[in-house]
């Protein structure tokens, strides 16, 4: 079952069923804009990433805004994309499974689709998986250039991956992933520039090398959104996979000299119990904001911090005379928009107030 | 969209696509009927909480082994296993928002549901609920008896809001919610003993000042996986509302003196990159094992342990030889299994290695 859809259009916003996924739509537009605006200068791509919204009706404002595609991490959130009407898809990510491989070769037929390897079996799968469905698959090297989590080493490593990848009669050479996750929530602004120098230096050579070898790289890609501008200013990479910057969340917002977004993204959660002067607890626990980057932040209400999260329940400690109501909805910024986003069947599009639109979170829970 | 079934049965476990919610079906009935053999000398009902399982299927098993019905936290949850077939529901939780509370109202038509209250403001709103119905709905007083969330104080502020709501010719005074959440998880045997001693003395003051007052308790309820024993032994408490105790995870495995129940739920995850020979990187990052619990343990694999989460990404560190091969699957133990299931729309049921059904989880996501 799907969750009911919390609203409808033209309903105010305090009569929005809750816990409730609010978009507020003139941030949201106001953070495509921003990147589309910033990216322009640069020559910079933007393949934003899809695992952050999980809906085509984003990607398509994404690419209606000069993204030439979109990122996922899994074949089936590229299924729910491409059924969507999203044409140019990146799994940035590796797929060892041969069913999978399958799936996302009927893809292809539909949408333009590449993967990422890091392995000679992984080339391999993808080689077979691509000769029995006659055609050819496109597929980049991950490189590690940091993050210390999946990629083979830049440098000589990544060349004869490369050269085994475009040997091959089923597979075309994609590219180069090179995506330092990590980097992203540095806090001091040096320390991520410094991540992000060693990251390009390491691509930069990788790319080079390739290039002696005759391999040119139609995908240089990575970067997110606590590191874009350095990545597009790099002059190595040619596409940026930030995903967030559409929504921000608290721990981007914690970032010194943080990006130059618009927090759109909320839950919305109703006080459901004031048992005492100094407490109240809303319907939102960390089912709706999941708290593996911190907890949510209470939007616009000095004097309430959200203290706590059980299942069902968030705690909030009230200072100041800030005591909120019992029954009275609060936004709430989300500690970590990724797997927020994905515990919801709808956003909510809200502007000025008033319930615009719904729409609906088709990738959602797509983790295979 | 809701999640593709990821098996189909008859399939080996090693088939079946990944990440996906694998259930032992073997462990799961032998933990239904300890539990129901532990309770029945005691003369305790069980009225086990499907926040936890989110499944009708699941509920209609427990209730084919004695349990008296089912709790929930939201009226989604109530709605998707009234649905189901489940007969019996309280809502051990405030509802104070008018259309949940007549959602509820319109699902007394088919089960008997109660629901639970700490303010007079929220009776007042149950109690216009159930007018505007034409039906007598049933309330129980929730009170903190050391969990520090919701729940008026034991004594004489709970007998006041009781005898508010048995006063009321379109209530029911239905008894006491008297959970004490945060003593599940206590480790030390003497720690979770001393508070549930102090929740069960609060709870049987409270229940003797109401009988005086010539209100009788229907339900006393309260207790979870980590006490129930001790609730059960009360002579105060007449439900049980464990959850997690037909799963476990590595949560409640982790408390002194564990409840004595097998692991029958794990997260099947594909190995999908081997960069080095000390790392492996599975499928299943915090999307798929929400980590407000602590991390997965990796099932029977001595020398694998999972030690980062990001979104899509477990990372495996592999000490004295135990590297697992590039696309090898193996189970992994949720760290809390009440999120973790509620991230999937299907359970798969294995049996000696075999699938052996697929059950929806109907009220996965159901948060209003």
């Amino acid at each position: 079952m799907l969750q009911p859809p919390p609203a409808e259009p033209g309903m105010r916003e305090e009569e929005v069923d809750t816990p409730a996924l609010i978009l507020d739509l003139d941030a949201f537009e106001a953070n495509l804009d921003a990147m589309a605006g910033y990216l322009a200068p640069t020559g910079t791509r933007l393949r934003a990433h899809a695992k952050t919204h999980k809906s085509p009706v984003v990607a398509l404002q994404q690419i209606r805004r000069g993204a030439v595609g979109q990122c996922v991490q899994k074949v089936a959130e590229a299924e729910a994309l491409a059924w969507g009407g999203v044409p140019d898809i990146l799994v940035s990510n590796e797929v060892v499974a041969p069913r999978k491989l399958a799936r996302l070769c009927a893809l292809s037929r539909i949408s333009r689709v590449a993967l990422c390897a890091d392995h000679y079996e992984a080339v391999t799968l993808a080689e077979q998986a691509a000769e029995a469905a006659g055609l050819r698959l496109s597929v980049l090297v991950e490189i590690d250039v940091g993050a210390g989590r999946c990629g083979v080493a830049p440098g000589p490593e990544a060349v004869a991956l490369a050269s085994r990848i475009a040997g091959s009669p089923h597979l075309r050479f994609g590219g180069l992933q090179a995506y330092h996750g990590s980097a992203q929530h540095i806090r001091a602004s040096e320390g991520r520039a410094a991540a992000i120098s060693r990251a390009v230096e390491q691509t930069r050579r990788t790319v080079e090398q390739l290039r002696q070898q005759g391999l040119s790289c139609e995908i240089v890609g990575g970067a997110g959104t606590g590191t874009f501008p350095l990545e597009a200013a790099s002059g190595v990479y040619n596409e940026i996979q930030a995903g967030s910057y559409a929504f921000m969340d608290a721990d981007y917002a914690a970032n010194e000299a943080a990006p130059p977004f618009r927090h759109a993204l909320f839950v919305l959660a109703q006080v459901m119990s004031v048992p005492r002067p100094e407490l109240a607890v809303v319907d939102a626990g960390h089912k709706a904001l999941p708290t593996d980057s911190g907890f949510a932040r209470p939007w616009q209400r000095p004097g309430l911090a959200y203290v706590g999260a059980s299942d069902e329940h968030g705690t909030l400690r009230v200072a100041g005379g800030a005591a909120p109501k019992l029954g009275e909805k609060l936004r709430l910024v989300p500690g970590h928009c990724d797997p927020t986003i994905d515990r919801y069947d709808w956003f909510v599009g809200v502007r000025q107030g008033r319930v615009e639109c719904l729409w609906p979170i088709l990738a959602r829970g797509m983790m295979q």
